[in-house]
């Protein structure tokens, strides 16, 4: 299924070397004001060639809207946004278009489906998630008016980690390096790694943290669809996704329920909240008004500019040879498409529950 | 939403102390054999009351089959699997009715629908679980029949880990020791830590390994409802789980592509496989023939037998104490629910796969 | 799929000769205020052996409710109502088991899941239909509190039709008659003509008209799940129904636009209305404010107790015998199935519309 | 919802007069051959500018495909197909944009959304059917390899009807007139009449029949999802329709059970067919291989050349004027739509019955 969502529903199309990828949101509430140039800027922290530890790939990545806005307002009808793919004829894939990439989706979807565009990973490509990060865009505009925020950034480059909590940090900071790490120090640290991997012509992995600010109690629905639920689906279907915790985690396997509890109390304007937040902000899978705060894990990217060993379609052994540009790591560019992915989730949520009370 | 998976779906319904609870499944395919002891043999390593490191509360969890089968057989038609409640009806809940207990769903519960039913969690209880443990055992007898098969295992408790690698664990071990760990030694150690939790009358979190044997190549879906999204999702909408990952997970973060990339072979009777298998059997979200390999983190109980500080839902604040009986640590009984959700998932991308090919 | 409702959604399961039939209902607000009393008349409303022109055999059909309610009012969790068949157990079907009758839907099952339970027409059976009408019971529960009323009637029964306008009619004569029809002479007509089919071992079809009222504007959603669409594919998803027309319907295909056009106006109280109705309360797929009017066609139910021929599941030749019990005449029954239907439709646009605006 | 189909999926996207109107289809097996001239030259079916009869509008209506084929073939992932709207910009809707058109959409979608595009009907302009015509053509290319058929006509223009069955047609002749109707002598008789009600700046409903053959047994679901029932709401899902029927339909309500019933029989070459077709080749809801045969009510299109009372969004009463170009008669256009539609339906099921059996 191309699509995800309940209320607010995305259905994404696109290969990475067609005519054009895009998207198509439905059920998005009308009188949201459309930013196009806020979508845009989305779509920038996303595209390749923006760094020396990013692939020096150039793609525009513009976004057109050719329907369910009118007079700079969503309408309510499904918002289809367009982005043309540049260059993709010409070049020639003879070489690997019967080979089998390792720990890409090469030989998955050849035996899935029998049949497949070899160019460039076709549908199974990174380049799909610029269609989410445009939906997310429109998400994001759609939460601001509701006082809602989703900020993500890099805690882990390689082995290079940030240890601080979020409360930690200065979130104002995250754009001001390439690695989108709000620590300057660990950011300095992580881009001379990720340089150094590049120049090795090889590849790391990855973190980044998410946290969602303003989110009112009761999101989220018992008990297939929780909260946390929906956003690790909405995480592990990004590309080189391999792991999700929302809260403490896996760290909070070895702590006790009475360290681990999160105390209620009422503050001074009758607010109940929770001394701690091990919960991340979700409890029986529904918001309860915390900050929710989740970590992702990205595995190294599978294109590396090494000669490696595999076997073709006919079952030969073959050397599939790195050539060309790659991006050396993928969290600096990640960053937007999980405040994307997590900005959808939370509208969705946000309109499903207003039908919980009679 | 109670429902649950697109082709063999799955809807729960019931409250911890109400009538019953139960389970429809919808979209199984005709002519599977129900074997009904086994059914009933999956309850059984789910129900409370087991050992000393479960909690002691005695619930026989009998499950009748409704409809649906016929003459030992599916019929393409719902299966409805019902377990009624015992002894729900006498208790006092007066001295609970109103508070939020720390980390349960009772304030969220509260907020969101504005009434909750407070007996023993309502909807919100891990009671629920058994209803998809009956569902996952229909699913694992369909299962069986096309060669796939769903172990899961306890590889922590607390801070006490197993370390090996699934390759060198003998499952049929695993139902040998009450905390359901294959290596006996660490089982040993996992028990003790955990009746000492037990006596200090507290809670401690764990870990519940997977792994799936005979997929074929070919399950899981672009882009949304990759098989390890849509297994994230499910195993994220157990109850305590805190955290997801597959294959390498968080520690593949550090690694580098070169070390990462699994390569492919094609073995003597010519099979393609890949030499290592950090992707956890799942390329570009499809699975690739390997094992599929992945970890689940629950956070410890919330229901501990100390007094903790709270507030009312009149905003009063009260002291929530601890009595009755516990579950130390929930990932013993939790090692049926990883496998039911596992399978329904397998069953629901098996029977999708169905309609890839013209 | 034996689910019905995109945010209101029903699933039903059960065979009518197996142990129990019964519906989950999710996604029902919290709050709604549960007369089991109204439910269980509901029900009876439907139940066979009600008259002499409705099947003698009987059937107690009392719901039980499992879960979701509380204290009275619905939770906003699962609501599981169950029906428990009486004596389906000893019967003997040898003589039917393999013989396809025909216009039932023997044949269908067996050759679509090569399986199927034979006894009463198993999960094909009208009977499924009271689990809907339990759960339309609670949909009127809700939209009654928000002032939408749901009211079917008869106005054809094989030749006997009602041409009177429904606004000349005195919808509280509905239940004073055997066969449904407020029109007590008319009624009088369907009844003896009824008896006489009854009389010869036959059957006849019929028409149910159904209006809503008090629908406010705004409910339906373009472009597939138009109001008169999920309308209609809910009266067509009834067991015998052959039909669906709103408004005009098939009359309103030689009339002209100058005439089938309904003009706008202005009421006193500012009200936009509009001065004929041959939209049917429905403009785009969307309610107008108007009283929604639609009618549906039931075929004559296909068993009637006179020998036919056939063939069974090997391809002989056989005679299928007409014996028992029979409904020479569904309509009378399928009234509140429709009122049931309609009910869950508008129950189930009425909270989609909530996220319209933002 | 702007979706359709649980397996083959679309989405349509667009309003009349915004950039471009298009759909995404979900759920296309891979492997089916793309003609791409017979997808266009069925939405030249579509386009207005055909006849005298229809509206003198022109449109190209180009369509272009940007994903999801390749090589000429489909790959399984979503094809997405683009039309553009020509001429979109410039016109002046100063006159309109405030007013109510009678048995238009203008009223409810202002109302529900509180903003809409009023430029030519928005997203409720018939013109959204050519995205549902270019998926249609897609879904009956990949029946076609199954060896179904789709073929639609038109039986009744306003009063003028054709009353002879199907079988006694010969479908060849449907595109040999401007009207879609088999028979010549009736086909005359219907443009005579329209084109006088265009003369008379009025307009006309009318009906269109159409017959599904090569249908295998098995396909639709119990007990929502029938065959008939799915068939119906695509059917009610296209603008202007207000009636639908299968087999006997309305007319079979003053049958008797021992006319309509389908004796079962069994042919020369084994196969098991029925003597009669008042079921329209469903029962049960599910095909019972037998010609599928249904039909569909169009009312009078609300465009017309003629003055009329309205009231605007103020509440102002107002004069709509009827000015321009407009369609007389709807069915003619309708063809392609129906055939579409219900290619789209069929398609899904036969998808969804490859997992009736394990």
């Amino acid at each position: 299924m191309n699509s995800f969502g309940h209320i607010f529903r995305i259905t994404t199309f696109g290969e990475s070397h067609g005519k054009a990828i895009g998207v198509t949101i439905d059920g998005c509430p009308a009188g949201v004001e459309v930013d196009e140039t806020f979508i845009q800027s989305e779509l920038d922290r996303r595209k390749p060639g923006q760094s020396k530890i990013t692939t020096q790939r150039k793609e525009a990545d513009h976004v057109e809207i050719l329907s369910g806005v009118f007079e700079g307002v969503t309408t309510g009808t499904p918002i289809m946004m367009l982005i043309w793919n540049k260059d993709q004829k010409s070049k020639d894939y003879g070489h690997i278009k019967d080979q089998f990439r390792p720990s890409h989706a090469d030989y998955t979807y050849q035996e899935k489906y029998g049949v497949r565009d070899y160019r460039g990973g076709g549908r199974s490509s990174a380049r799909e998630t610029a269609a989410r990060v445009a939906a997310g865009a429109l998400a994001k505009l759609f939460l601001k008016s509701k006082g809602i925020e989703c900020t993500a950034y890099v805690t882990q480059a390689g082995p290079v980690k940030l240890e601080k909590h979020y409360s930690e940090l200065d979130f104002g900071n995250i754009e001001s390096n390439i690695v989108r790490c709000p620590d300057a120090e660990v950011a300095e640290a992580m881009i001379t790694y990720i340089d150094g991997i590049r120049k090795d012509r090889d590849t790391v992995g990855g973190v980044v943290d998410c946290v969602i600010k303003g989110v009112p109690v009761g999101l989220g629905e018992p008990v297939f669809d929780r909260l946390h639920a929906e956003l690790g689906k909405a995480m592990l279907s990004i590309n080189a996704v391999k792991g999700f915790e929302i809260g403490s985690g896996f760290d909070g396997v070895s702590m006790r329920g009475s360290e681990h509890n999160d105390p209620f109390y009422k503050d001074e304007d009758g607010n109940i909240k929770t001394t701690s937040n091990y919960s991340g902000g979700v409890q029986g899978g529904i918001s309860n008004g915390q900050d929710i705060y989740f970590r992702t894990a990205f595995k190294p990217v599978a294109t590396i500019m090494k000669d490696q060993d595999s076997v073709d379609k006919f079952g030969n052994e073959v050397t599939v040879s790195g050539k060309g540009r790659h991006d050396p790591c993928v969290v600096p560019r990640a960053v937007p498409i999980v405040e994307a992915m997590s900005a959808i989730v939370i509208a969705d949520f946000w309109l499903r529950a207003k039908s919980n009370k009679a």
